[in-house]
């Protein structure tokens, strides 16, 4: 939004003695705007912190307008107990904490002011933006969420999608290609059954590493496995700053 | 934790085909052991998310231990409005959010088993872990906090801090130094006057710009200003990563 793209901007001539090369506005050229939505703020009941913030960081280098559904949670869990407790809060005020109060309402969305959309994983994306926690493939997206999506495809922007959110991608462009990481449990792949429902949904699932992002070229759709890897925080890190680099590649 | 250093062993050994220089375990030299200790989750009542996630990403590469003290939060704000609300929420168990559940409470923190302690900054550092934003330098730190910051200074053992949690040291470290960032106030550094309140309280501030770290080797502090400046979440994530490699090497 613009009180973040200013103080980017200030900042950048200001200052900037390092990184610039990596600087795509110091470069000279144009600065993408991309849409990312969450979906609260916590891996068990909304955005994934740290998928987010890697997201983030990635973007801060570009311009990122943070939107988030303006609705209540299925659920807030206690993050020690791993438990649903009684309480409840708003996905776009939880959302506000990972964006430091830089965020709009999902509901005021044009893409045709934004370049690229993405969205990071966490079980908010299952719980918030669609039922997949609780229907898996037989699952339905938000309606909010899905006219988004459509939008972005209709366009011809692209999406980036990371650790459980391909799932939504899956649900509504059957045929697509992506990837969640791999399609056989073990300790490392402990979510592996996600790529089989995606199968079964129709699309392409192709197995990756944690560090490896997949293009789908015609739908113009970029994932990575994320947290669906059992892998240190530095190396989700890496994987999804890639996502985000091949998404400002192909905007 | 154990379960997460399991993760982070077991993974290495399969994996690891990116990274592995800056990785002191793969290098064979002795994992350390950092205690980071929260503050809650949100920037405006609890621990700053990005600092929090740079600080772990850069610790994925080495153990990471997370503690946070069982207690209320002094706030809980609504981080669209920037206004407090009703609500009640405890410290431990909004860190969680960003410890992904593998979190201690600060009650349970032996100085012994550990190599070294970080403090990422957010407006919880001030609220619930002291009384520094309602009273200043005439704050009180919480009784747990000070007496595990002593335990590390005592023991010889590094302490990095970030953005607001300096003034955590210099209430208890007379004399010592560090930086909060620039002493004059302007659009890049609207909390100049930190720096003052450290200077009235007998420490000597360094003024330093977003991506460096200031180590007073007397005592073994790193510090770094983070979102003390109005930069960019990447200027954030990369001085935040500086400060705790500076941890790393001198613990």
């Amino acid at each position: 939004n613009g009180a973040q793209r200013g103080m980017h901007s200030g900042l950048r001539e200001e200052r900037g003695s390092r990184g610039i090369s990596g600087d795509r506005r110091a470069l000279g050229t144009m600065a993408k705007r991309v849409a990312v939505v969450l979906a609260g703020c916590g891996v068990f009941d909304g955005s994934e912190i740290h998928e987010a913030s890697a997201v983030l960081v990635q973007l801060s280098r570009d311009g990122a307008e943070v939107y988030a559904p303006n609705i209540p949670q299925m659920h807030v869990v206690d993050h020690v107990k791993g438990q649903p407790t009684p309480e409840q809060r708003n996905v776009l005020v939880e959302s506000a904490r990972i964006a430091r109060g830089n965020i709009k309402d999902l509901a005021t969305l044009d893409v045709k002011e934004l370049d690229a959309l993405i969205i990071p994983g966490g079980f908010g994306v299952a719980k918030n933006l669609s039922t997949w926690a609780t229907q898996g493939k037989n699952c339905s997206i938000s309606k909010e969420v899905e006219e988004v999506l459509r939008a972005f495809h209709a366009a011809h922007k692209p999406i980036g999608l990371c650790c459980i959110s391909p799932v939504l991608a899956a649900k509504i462009f059957p045929g697509c290609e992506v990837t969640v990481g791999h399609d056989t449990e073990c300790e490392q792949w402990p979510y592996a059954k996600t790529a089989e429902a995606m199968k079964e949904l129709g699309c392409r699932h192709i197995n990756s590493q944690v560090s490896q992002v997949h293009v789908d070229h015609r739908n113009l759709l970029v994932s990575t496995s994320a947290f669906m890897c059992n892998a240190p925080v530095h190396q989700i890190h890496d994987g999804v700053g890639r996502m985000v680099q091949e998404v400002l590649r192909l905007a």
